[in-house]
């Protein structure tokens, strides 16, 4: 790791500026830094780590629904981008164009994917033929690029790195499951393995993916209020099926178009973890996913044994543990405190020259900072419990501030007030009509989040219009 | 998979056209197809599959010498690119480059990593700052992109997968270390996981990689008797970190430049494993890379039972061994164990009624043929063990192979002779000239492949020129 040595550590405080907090996290916790290529970043070990973790769970997730793994390229000639209208007006803005190769001015420019619907459909094309090879569920794990003008560290980079799953089916109706089943693994990722709550939903016309039916989100809430779209599975029915000819011979022997789905998640996932759980002390890892999950630190390590002892408590919680041991001469304990709470490792053990004649350790917390003192031989026990615990703790924890930052709106003053004094998700009824979620918009610079799956009745009123509602939809200021 | 149900899977016969036979396996095992980015590949499930497989068992063995994870841009800047002469003058006349960015051109043109020494360098130079951070050893599994004339499937493609370890150190002694342990790693990988054996050694001034003082190499052979250099491990000494900045202070309190190394391989290694074990049946793969390790083909699966027979014996091996059943209703048994031999399958387990009745299975080898009847209260058992007496056979299979053709040659004339009767691997004496290694490159279109660590006297004198030779060195005519 860099940086070791920095004595001085110093976060903006998280209630003056959420903003610089962050980025003050991801640099300090070496997570990621800035590079000479604008917009994009370097992820550092600890921060791919995070990314592996999630990497594995989701993969294994994927892989007992069936998906397959493959990659494609990473260079999409630009007469396959403009093949579906919607999907090139969406992206071509905000692509990057390879115009020269080996020294030669390029036929036809290529672009690097911004998502990669366009090349699985081309090869889709080619390959299918009979209603027997589908489904057809592949994904990959990849790099892709949008030009984005603003950027911050995992939340919108330039290059991220992502999966993106892309299906054909043989009915509509499997194709939606699909979709569906997706939306489903994305939830449990981020519930379970990220502990953060979200809510499932399917996003307006408005808000949806170029060129599809219907997109489903996962919606998430940050610290500071601010909503951040955490996974997203889209719905195309036939929309590039027919402009890209994906035909199969149906079960009567007759020709008969795909249907099909596509859905991601990205590295945008380790901005969530940090702004969902991060405090003023820095990072806070969720157990599952931390890439350290214990940190020993030695006190008073100048005396004899303690260092010994240190090592062998971590060659034996290493069997069961991710558990790193911090032997560090030229800083003191007190640092390393402060430098692993930083860092956002769930538990810190202490052992100093007195617990090891007593037999104990000291256990210390991340999250809420308590203190226990366990028997050595109890060790390993305490420690799964505490670590399960800390996981469900946090999730908890999430919970409770996006209730506490949920509001409802009956009215668009109704709607201001809330934002302004409360941030967060706000509630209301709506007609359905993009007017007013615009005007929304441009009063608030709120977007629609989604319509959640789980409607509630608030009122019979659109809350912008007056007129009647068709949904509750959920709002907010967004990432 | 695709393309289940075409029922002719001709294969072009090995020993008439091996570049035909190979381009015949790739498409019709589904390890990967052509696609509309000129000289890009998709890998299909089957081929990515093997290439997960090398990355788990890869990344194990990196992390156990210390090797951390990152991700660092796809995209560097034209200036980073210049800074070290060889290196952009090696690499320059193959990069893709990116001109125009979010609708505008760009101001510096960016070009698609070929290879990231420049992007790591840059970034250590940012970091580095005492000896105390040293060793720094990451990695990135990422895609990289090469403008290839002439490209094939795997071996050769515009874009590939590949990892990318770059490391820096406080010691010429220790960076030179480093860069031996790594293709130690490789050497275990290529042996032990994908069964073919390598000859350990460095490369010549001509054949190093640009920028770096030693280039040190896996060298393997193929079936027809051609070279692939399988992975390569460089040591840098300072070329990069004086020209980029890479300075720490040193023990002594002093200002020092660091030592640098970079190691690679790649998919090119799926490619390793069609030629160097396929025959005229299709792939062969060593059962700790196959993906699929053994696959069940039920016999008259009309008769009562024989399917459901077949699914508990799935069940059953899933537990232990990476196991498909076939189940196909449109195709004919013997069309399975065709599909399946074609697929490179180990293992395949034949199951009828009258096996069932006499509590047995049929299990056959794909790399030799042979049947076994066996005992289905002995069937893991004797799986476990045959899987690794595939594996080792083999290794052996392709050992043999490779001592039969490599020769000695030395004179020239015997050398052309040689190269021409058997391809293979020719050792000869050298003086150390790059004039008498270009004369047996016009002459025979061999390159020199390394001087092999293992070192032999076949005579005093150079094969060339008849000067006092100084090394031994092995030729081939490579991929």
């Amino acid at each position: 790791m860099g940086n070791q040595h920095d004595f001085v550590r110093e976060i903006t405080n998280i209630e003056d500026d959420f903003a610089k907090w962050y980025t003050d996290i991801v640099l300090k916790a070496d997570l990621a830094d800035y590079t000479d290529t604008k917009g994009c970043i370097a992820i550092k070990p600890y921060g791919y780590a995070i990314w592996e973790n999630i990497q594995k769970y989701t993969d294994e997730q994927f892989k007992k629904t069936g998906v397959e793994n493959v990659y494609f390229p990473v260079l999409i000639p630009e007469s396959l981008l403009n093949k579906e209208k919607d999907h090139v007006e969406g992206f071509a803005p905000e692509v990057a164009w390879v115009t020269e190769g080996g020294g030669q001015e390029l036929d036809e420019k290529l672009c690097i994917r911004p998502t990669s619907e366009t090349m699985f459909s081309t090869l889709y094309s080619k390959w299918l033929k009979s209603w027997r090879e589908l489904p057809i569920v592949y994904n990959q794990w990849c790099n892709v690029l949008r030009w984005e003008k603003e950027t911050r560290p995992f939340l919108r980079s330039r290059e991220f790195l992502w999966q993106e799953g892309h299906t054909i089916h043989e009915t509509a109706k499997e194709a939606e499951e699909r979709t569906l089943q997706m939306l489903d693994v994305y939830a449990d990722v981020i519930e379970n393995l990220l502990a953060i709550p979200v809510i499932k939903g399917r996003k307006t016309e408005k808000e949806k993916f170029a060129g599809a039916d219907a997109t489903y989100t996962v919606e998430t809430l940050m610290h500071d209020g601010r909503a951040l779209q955490a996974g997203t599975s889209h719905y195309f029915g036939q929309n590039f099926t027919k402009p890209f000819d994906i035909k199969f011979q149906n079960r009567e022997g007759k020709e008969e178009y795909a249907y099909q789905t596509s859905w991601g998640i990205s590295t945008r996932l380790i901005g969530a973890v940090i702004m969902a759980h991060g405090d003023n002390r820095g990072l806070k890892l969720p157990p599952r996913v931390a890439p350290i999950q214990i940190v020993i630190v030695p006190v008073a390590a100048h005396k004899e044994g303690v260092t010994q002892k240190a090592e062998e408590l971590y060659e034996r919680l290493s069997k069961k543990f991710r558990v790193e041991v911090d032997l560090r001469e030229n800083v003191t304990p007190g640092f390393k405190f402060n430098d692993w709470e930083m860092r956002g490792v769930p538990v810190r053990i202490e052992q100093g020259p007195r617990d090891i004649e007593n037999g104990v350790v000291v256990l210390v917390r991340r999250d809420n900072g308590e203190k226990l003192v366990v028997k050595q031989e109890e060790l390993e026990e305490t420690l799964e419990n505490l670590l399960e615990q800390i996981q469900q703790d946090m999730f908890k924890e999430c919970e409770v501030r996006r209730a506490q930052k949920t509001t409802v709106a009956k009215t668009l003053d109704e709607f201001i007030k809330n934002i302004n004094e409360n941030q967060g998700f706000i509630k209301t009824m709506w007609c359905g009509d993009e007017e007013c979620e615009n005007k929304i918009k441009e009063e608030t610079g709120a977007h629609s989040r989604c319509i959640p799956f789980k409607q509630e009745h608030l009122s019979d009123t659109c809350v912008v219009c007056g007129k009647p509602a068709k949904h509750m939809v959920i709002w907010g200021r967004q990432y």
